[in-house]
């Protein structure tokens, strides 16, 4: 199943996307957020489709998207979890996962206009997979990590270099402001991607490939994370574990590149959709 | 005005503390959580408890409190941000905040049991001054900041030390465990604190001072605090910034010294109330 938010900012309903086309299911009355994951929704959600699929409003493929989950309790983003991108930016591969929190306040829809921030002169960007957690998470052993997963998502985890790494001490600066978190353009369940841990990932930036890399690579895989992760904090149904980027952002470039107004950013992972962002300066609003 | 929520975990009712009594709240309808400071709850609240101050049902003081806040979207934390406490870690003092999460599923009421985490043999105390965001904050100026502060609360921000300091990267890790954030036992609005940057604030361990200090000895303080936040990431109603703690921690003490089964941990601010909890270890629920 693919669950999407479509409609304005704040307002977004619920929908599904069935072949190529898209379908409002607000009538099932539950947001996509932490109580629908905890109350089995995605099983609920599924019967619901099954039984209303000819009554279903279908909708302008031309909507806005939203976030295809509400806010949930925490993003938990994972650092340098692909060999080559820790390379490229000079650090050593690390031994343990590097975790670092995202505001939820900077999530947008896939598609949403991405914002520089006042004072950026260093924003960049990081194609990743999202794992969106399914149910209450607490010292989770590893063979049973994937019964605690929902779905998957595409995620840009986009950061500003300056406030995460010049600015003294912790990464949360530069990874949390306004618009750093498109998420989408759907939530795909588990059962939809046969092989996560073998995912071709790729972002352009002005129609030019900077990423092109693959799940496979990945240093810590998505089991081990969720174990990992609820070894030291309670995972949430809702909550979202992004996975950490491969080789290609900006701060590798030589010299290092970095998004300014005007710029297209488009991204995609496989069988998990694409985004595309229109990047501009903030503005006072 | 003084704001308390009690009962058993989860199912939480709000109450206020009226000179030395409890009185239960809940007939006003709302939880105290960020749709509640966002539409003007505090003012609409101290006009239902005028209003109905003969007949709110007076509570028990022995009733269990639980968090004064329905779970927010962010609880932030500052590091290192008491000289005294800087120099005893080995750190040097921070020319800018340094600015970490905790997850929200660590919040616990004042007076529930810390739980040590499994596999973990350096879970340390901090006392601190928390601050809770009142209305939605971007980029504020440090002049008019504190109209965004809502008002305070105690705060034990317990930190395991290996997880955050020996576990790789981000510290994050060694903040977020279960039962790692106990918060009240009231929100005092700010009104009744007369100057914030001037509150005592203390910490003992079986009944022996560790930690014995005063806001005026913040390197950053609230106004700077928020402010400066607010350059990075929105705020939002209901979000906790806790702004660091004093020397005294068990990571300063030569040899280190580290909570254990059986301890019992009291902590209090000037104006913000007491604290204490009892330490267990961690079992399987």
């Amino acid at each position: 199943m693919k669950l999407i938010r479509f409609g304005s900012v704040g307002q977004e309903k619920t929908g599904v996307i069935i072949g190529e086309d898209y379908y409002d299911t607000s009538s099932f009355g539950e947001d996509y957020n932490e109580a629908f994951l905890q109350n089995d929704g995605l099983n609920r959600l599924q019967k619901f489709v099954d039984a209303n699929k000819g009554s279903l409003p279908k909708i302008s493929k031309d909507v806005r998207l939203g976030s295809p989950l509400a806010r949930p309790s925490k993003i938990i983003c994972i650092g340098l979890n692909y060999a080559d991108h820790a390379k490229e930016t000079g650090a050593a591969t690390p031994k343990e996962p590097i975790v670092f929190f995202k505001s939820t306040t900077a999530l947008i829809g896939p598609n949403d206009d991405v914002v520089i921030p006042k004072n950026s002169t260093k924003t960049d960007w990081e194609v990743e997979l999202a794992v969106v957690i399914g149910k209450k998470a607490t010292y989770v052993v590893e063979s049973e990590a994937m019964d605690y997963v929902a779905g998957y998502c595409l995620h840009n985890d986009l950061s500003e270099r300056e406030f995460q790494l010049e600015r003294g001490g912790q990464w949360v600066k530069g990874k949390s402001c306004d618009t750093f978190a498109p998420l989408g353009p759907f939530l795909v369940t588990k059962d939809e991607i046969a092989e996560v841990n073998n995912l071709r990932l790729w972002l352009t930036l002005n129609g030019q490939t900077m990423q092109d890399g693959t799940t496979a690579n990945l240093i810590f895989n998505v089991p081990f994370l969720v174990s990992y992760l609820s070894q030291f904090m309670t995972l949430l149904p809702g909550d979202v574990i992004s996975t950490g980027t491969p080789a290609g952002v900006g701060l590798g470039m030589k010299p290092a590149v970095y998004l300014k107004a005007g710029d297209v950013v488009e991204l995609g992972i496989d069988g998990l959709g694409t985004q595309k962002q229109n990047v501009k300066n903030w503005a006072k609003g």
